[in-house]
This record gives C-alpha cells, structure tokens and sequence, in this order.
C-alpha cells in the first residue's frame, strides 16, 4: 500500500518507519524537500536533523506535501497542530478527497511557554476542524495519547495491555483503522464514536505532560479498565 | 475526626456515608436544611430526596453550608462545579481557613445541553479558582476522574488497580489526603504536582463522558500503566 504521512518530525519519522518495515510503500511530506534535506544542524527538540534519518531509511521518499498527498493512498497528520491545517491546505484538497486521513496531532499552543495549553478546546478539536474543512477526507483521529513509540509499539509497555481510543464520523474507514492499529500490535482499541469525540483525546494531553514531568520517562500509558 | 462535606447530591451522599462508616463525624451542607429535607420529588438527575438518604444514615447531619464549614476539621466540596464558588463564599472564608478542603467537583456546563463542555478549562481550573478565592485554605484535588461509587469503594473494580490523582500547593495536605485515598482502598495514587495541575484531571471529563456513552457504564476507570 502506499502510505503518505505529512511531517518529517520524530513522530513522522517514527511512523513512517514502522509502515516501511511492514512493506508499505512510504513517502514522507514537507514544506520543501530540499531545504529539509540541507538541514545540517538538530531540530528544535535537540533531534539530529531529517537528513540523519533519510540516510539510515532510504526506502522512505521525501517529497512536497501535495505529492505525499497524492501518492499516498492512505494518509497520516503528523506535523505539529498548530501546522497542521496549513499543512493540508498544501497538500490539496483534490488530493485528500475521499482518502483515510490518520490524525495523530495535538493542538498545542507552546506561545506561552510549558506546560503548553491546547489552542483548540472543550467545543471543538482539531480533528474536527481538519474533517470540516476537507469534508470529502475521512478523518480518523488516533494515537494522539501517547508518545510516538509507544504509537507504534506498543508491546513495548506491559504487552500492550492498555489503550488506544479511535474517533471518526465513517465507520468503514475506523475499521480499516482499526486493522491497521492491530497489525501493530494494538490489542485495547476502544471506539470513542464521531469525530467530536477527539475533543476528548486531545484534552487529555495536559495530562499527559503532567504525568511525563512527574514520571520523568514517556514510557507510560493511559488504560481504560473496564 | 470531624468531617464536612458540601452537597447533598449523589456525590456528597456516597462520600458521606462512607466517611460515617469510618466512624467519623460527618456534617451534610447544604444552603437550606429545611429546604431540602422538605423536597419529595426526584432530584433532577431521577435520584430519592435527600430525605429518603438521610433517614437511612442518621448518624449524618445536615446543616448548612456556613456550619459544615465550620463544623468540619477537614473538608470535601461535592458540590457542583457551577455552583462551587458560590457555596464555598456561603460557607465563609473564617471557617474554610488553615483547613484542608477535598475538591472532587467539575466545572461541567450543563447549559449547552449534553455532552457537557466546561465552564473553565485549559489555562485555569476549578481547583485553582478555589484555591486563588480562599488562599489560606489547603486545596486538594483527588477523586474527581471517576464515578462517586468508585470514588469511595476502589476495589469495586479490578481489585483497585486503577489510578487516582492528587493536586495541591500543600505537601502536608496532600500527605494527610493521601493517607486517607490509603485507607478507603486506593492503591494507585499520583501526585500531579501542585494546584495548576488540576487542569489536567478536569479535563479528562470530556473524555470520561464519552466513555461512559460507549461503555454504557460508569463501572470503569483510568490506570497510569508504566
């Protein structure tokens, strides 16, 4: 399957790496693939720069967010939510109609310094803002809640013995969703309903980040007992 | 030890009762005793009057707000979260100061119909809001992710391997709390951090209110799996 995923980041690079490992053909979007490729220097996070990462997955394509977006036949969000609308406007409406649209971004805001707060809250979520504004996209939000590795392994942590929530207004589209999220090793995958549950989802982020100073590792996971 | 509890609702009964069955001494608040023993109706959630609990638990008393308050050494506010700032300047300002006051409500804003939004949120919280208000007065936030019967009988569910959090300036406060959570069976208890940190747990509501749809139960719960 081919796969475009919007974000050359750790979580797009984390993502993009796991659908690659499967088999999947990978292009990876960016503003402009060159000047990230001239990119010598660590990113903001203290990352070695996208060039490192290329070099060591080199079945990965680089290439403009319209054309990931257009290669893709399945699609993942992973820039930075305060990016992600800009993003997609980018890549083109035309080129993420009637596509899966995987969005795994959280709306934060880090103008004001740490603890980030959400810039979109509590009546809305940025899934629903990238499904209102791309209507023919199915957007599924998903894998917002925990930190990228987790994301893609999450056998990592307990045998997989805790959560991942799913929200999306088409049903057929949460199901391939939810196979995929299986092939990886998701065994806890709970259905929230439509897209406005994500509001749900990426309020829980503040807690997150709380948990992540007061734990001092990433390596931790919300579980639903029931 | 003498113990007041603000809210005459589902919440501040079951909290209660179990406070009693401790062998405390617990005081009811509400703003007009006569008042609420006289309701014969419903309450608008379809629960018994009050009256038809108070008779079952007389060794509770109810009282009013400013008398609980002052009644109480340590204190829990049930109320709602809108009408919580209200209760408390009632209850006054004398008696809440140099104690500890439990905080288990929620901002919900009910008037938007359901799902409830709520009504501070994101770079403010309830509990700050009560701590800025009565500064001498020890705030903990604890108990306010999950259902009143949980609340107060963890073990209820999964042998009580589920998670509950503490915010709070006090370190003492949050010791004495955390004392307490020990002995009504909690296992799993996080420190947050201090007051701010009540943002976090209020804005798993939204979340919990989603799952409660779902689930078609509130007999579920969060565990911090790490």
């Amino acid at each position: 399957m081919n796969v475009g995923i919007f974000g050359t980041g750790n979580v797009g690079q984390t993502i993009a790496a796991r659908f690659a490992a499967l088999g999947h053909n990978v292009v990876i979007g960016t503003r402009d693939p060159d000047a990230t490729m001239a990119r010598t220097e660590p990113d903001r996070m203290g990352s070695p720069p996208y060039r490192t990462w290329q070099a060591a997955h080199p079945a990965v394509r680089l290439a403009t967010f319209a054309d990931t977006a257009s290669s893709g036949e399945i699609l993942v969000n992973a820039s930075s939510g305060e990016a992600t609308l800009q993003v997609l406007e980018a890549a083109g409406e035309d080129n993420l109609n009637g596509k899966i649209l995987i969005d795994v971004a959280n709306p934060l805001d880090l103008s004001q310094g740490f603890p980030p707060s959400l810039s979109v809250v509590n009546t809305d979520s940025l899934g629903e803002q990238i499904q209102r504004r791309f209507p023919s996209t199915k957007v599924v939000k998903t894998l917002n809640t925990m930190n990228c590795t987790l994301m893609m392994q999450p056998e990592q942590l307990a045998g997989a013995d805790h959560t991942v929530f799913v929200s999306g207004d088409d049903t057929d589209a949460k199901a391939t969703v939810g196979d995929w999220l299986r092939t990886i090793g998701w065994t806890d995958i709970v259905d929230l309903g439509d897209i406005t549950t994500a509001r749900g989802t990426e309020m829980l982020i503040p807690l997150w980040i709380r948990l992540f100073g007061q734990l001092q590792t990433p390596a931790f996971q919300f579980k639903v007992v029931r």
